[in-house]
């Protein structure tokens, strides 16, 4: 088993999660974290018996193979890039970037670099979504022709994260034109949105919505269904639903034990994950697994920056369809592809 | 405790299923049976051990209280206003008529009528649907804010039913939209349907769908997603999911039987009733027993006339949405109520 | 479909319950109610429009076929063979003695006599333990090799009713013990019983217990485990699970309800029935149709004295066994066979 | 965070499964990897990047603080002892020893060593059985009155294991006992168990069972049933159950995903996990994080050498049922405590 000598830049909380999983990995040893924030470059360094560095000594280095792109959103796709450009194996989770022009125009940089650029979508590689994927590729359900999915955040963020969020389509919906996409296995063609403000009046004034609908069609005529909400007072919502010609599959919310109680008022079984953190844990770990095979060599990356481009040029067409009360089509998505 | 003498018009499959659950239930006499086709009322009438009778007769029969209008749609609305006429309590299931403007002008005559006119929908009294309505009403989940409902048939009918079905939303998603209606508790104020024909391009060449999605939104911003299928292939797919404010509420399936298998396969579970005979057999009864309570002056019809406009204009409006491709605004239907 | 005309002796709970079923079933006419009590006869005869008689006229009338014997335990032998030896049909549910000496000496009355003694246990005809019982025979899970019983009753009873039960193998066990028996296919060679009282310790006062873990070993090696509790806190706890060869079934409990709330204590499902009343509903009412079949000539009892005798041997064991703190041997019960 | 230098004697499966829980734990660091069994113990210290040692160096080597002793069972107490008497803390999964007077004779040494001895039961620390044994103290159902365990494993073991096993009750049942003991809160005093060869003769041959029903009864009259059986043919099942006052608790099968399948045969859910490794994955894992918060002195260790004492002396009382056919008195248990 080859070892890897991987940086992070980027300490929040995104930056720690991937940082903890590389320091448990036997495959990558971490060599180094960077964050215009020193201290807290300086705190998650020290908790993982690492050094702080600078990106540019880190790209400067010639022992570091790969960089773990973890910083803010606005930064992503200039610290990939700059990653790729010094010759490193670049792994960053989505978005790449809140643009999509801007995205596409920095495609062949990207998919021309001499070392692989992984962008990752944590559900992609998340055990379940996978096996719901393996069983209807295997056909148990016949030919798709629905897909619904349910994806409900168990608290709305801070409203200081509402204005930089890109809203919610960008921010949020994004996994699931991703998930849907993946799991359709063809273009989406027509979509309509709907929202509304329903959990805080405060995120209408900053011109987000916290609660949408949206309904998409693939060229093939397959609909797919989105609901989206910013708060579920219960945990962390994630279902997908597949409708085929022969039957049906879900892959369900997963409660946190397997203890239910019986009582006077019912069955009570545990709660779900209340955060993404707990509940994608699997999903975050496979994806630096899945990186490290593409490092051996030994698989191409499972997402590149088209997926990205595509689900964000859905956000796109989501906001417009918001905007314009009906549905769009998309073209440009199909352009790129 | 009185019992009520009841006849019958309309010999078919649905009129059967109303005669036997009239010939069960302690609280209706069935003193005569009438269709077109002396056939079918005479088979009925026999095995029911009733008299076939004109619905003439039955209607100039001043001993008969009450009379069950099970014929074809088509001619729904015209037995039920001669029921009306001739003094008699009428109980006639969904729809009323497929034309929302004959309807309209039939209102008067109808709620003006000296005795009560129930026109029930199955769902309303199902004891699960029930309980989801009460356990919405008691604030189990706070401020309601989303309805998803699936109602997905097993198999999709014959094609000589879907031209005189009325058409998908008239013959189908209008029990999810007096469901919706009546969960809501507010008025619709825009809808957006799509559909596709996947199941049986025939049904595409006779100008209809099978699977269709439809958004909702009412006055208050509360959304609703209706999903459609003419065809599971496992069974009768009923299901009601409320997001509130505090929690979410769910009323799945009903499995046959509470047995399961543990094997190398996993855990199987029954299968879903497959016919809405089946999974709706309790709310058929609880239809007669509300209506024999309402002949009591025990209660007040829980659903009429201006329920299965509603349903109506929601059914026009989703046709027209589905033409124009875009959302629909409903005005009218708000006029109506 | 012939009707056949039915008297009732005993109009307590058990025999409204049936008197019940009588009334809405299209097969019976039922024709006379008696019991000693003549307030609790007269109640129950008006409430079904049904005249009050003495069980002496019931058996002295040569017009009523059939007798359901639903008198107090003590009086259902005599009862069943008064109606046997009047040349009626005898329907009856279990327990016919409590003495499994008096019923064998009975035995060669019932069994020679010109009309059927359907002797009924609930469980036997609820349609989920029939399927259960079907997917054993169809060899879902291949050799059955041990058999899970759980019986746990929602409340213990009042305690003027713990003296005259019977006790708790001869009064609750008792089910179990058929159950088993129907399930194993097998004479039951050993068992073992031990209990306890928890509940209330007014129970062991007057002699009894009210938790009780049985094990039973079949002729062919079978094991079987009974669990039995007076007293669940939230509702009536009825299972089943068989585990084979190849794999396991299992009947579960039945939920009132198919609605579930998710909040933040987690997901929380509709409680159990809770009296047996409910939970076995579909049994009562189908062994009533059963019984029918039976005066068809369209099926031959499926439960005899036998099988009542065969419980009641298993319930004298599992006294012996608690006695004397250790396994017995049965063989008295192979005797009887 | 403390980094505790730790090796490993015996390098086979359990070996393995420690050793690789060790490298990807912070909080130790794998110093050397000792087997009798060279070829064993090369393969893992190289997959480890771990050098082999022999045990001896082991124990002599000041630096290193703490041993994990996952030899042959017949070699446990010895290789623990060795290691407590050389002033290392030990960490050893059960069963400590199969003869019950040796290991009570040990126990002074075990206890009275300068460095801790943790005996672990990978069950105890299972966040599932956590979870449940919290929600039973939080009074979630009142007083605990009856335990019931499954704990059937998937497929019998090879029958070359089976002489050196123990027998079912000290190398299977004994988890069962602990976790009974656990839960209880009380020493058990009496026990009756039976048990069959239902899966393979051949284990009958070598003197062993393979199906057993074991039912305890604890001081204070709770009653514990245990099912054990060495084939499901469905994967790894494991449940408890408990029943109280005012309710009952369930730690219930987690299935592998949370993927189910909808068709024509009902509705399919995903296999249990097949083997102990994949079911009691968090459970190993938190056994040894357990053990560093030992050495860490932030706790005592939850489960010591008089656990498995008790718990072996369980599986003797099973055995002397097994033989003499009848329940024995534990007298010789409480002795020990």
């Amino acid at each position: 088993m080859k070892v890897h000598d991987i940086a992070l830049v980027g300490a929040g909380r995104m930056g720690g999660l991937h940082a903890r999983n590389l320091a448990l990995s036997p495959r990558f040893r971490l060599v180094g974290i960077a964050d215009h924030n020193e201290k807290l470059a300086a705190e998650l360094a020290d908790e993982l018996h690492t050094p702080v560095r600078s990106y540019g000594e880190i790209l400067g280095d010639p022992l570091i193979e790969a960089v773990v792109v973890a910083s803010s959103t606005s930064s992503h796709l200039e610290n990939v890039l700059l990653g790729l450009a010094s010759g490193k194996a670049v792994f960053c989770e989505k978005p790449l970037s809140l643009d999509a022009d801007t995205l596409a125009s920095a495609l062949p940089d990207i998919e021309l670099a001499p070392r692989p650029g992984s962008l990752a979508f944590n559900r992609r590689l998340d055990p379940h979504f996978q096996a719901l994927k393996r069983q209807l590729d295997d056909g148990g359900i016949g030919t798709l022709e629905t897909i619904h999915i349910v994806n409900h955040d168990p608290a709305a963020p801070r409203l200081d994260f509402i204005p930089k969020s890109g809203g919610l389509f960008k921010d949020f919906t994004i996994h699931d034109f991703d998930t849907a996409s993946w799991l359709v296995g063809d273009q989406f063609v027509e979509l309509f949105a709907t929202g509304s403000c329903l959990i805080d009046p405060k995120i209408a004034e900053l011109g987000d919505i916290d609660t949408a609908k949206l309904v998409l069609r693939s060229g093939g005529d397959v609909l797919c269904v989105i609901s989206n909400s910013r708060r579920t007072g219960y945990g962390y919502d994630q279902r997908v639903e597949l409708f085929g010609s022969k039957g049906a599959l879900r892959a369900d919310n997963i409660p946190t034990t397997s203890v239910s109680r019986l009582g006077e008022e019912g069955s009570t079984g545990a709660a779900f994950p209340y955060s993404f953190a707990e509940r994608y844990a699997d999903g975050y770990r496979a994806e630096l697994d899945h990186f490290a095979d593409v490092l051996d060599g030994a698989a191409l990356p499972a997402t590149g920056p088209r997926d990205s481009l595509r689900a964000l040029r859905l956000a796109d067409a989501a906001e417009r369809s918001l905007k314009s009360g009906g549905p769009v089509k998309l073209q440009q998505e199909q352009a790129d592809a």
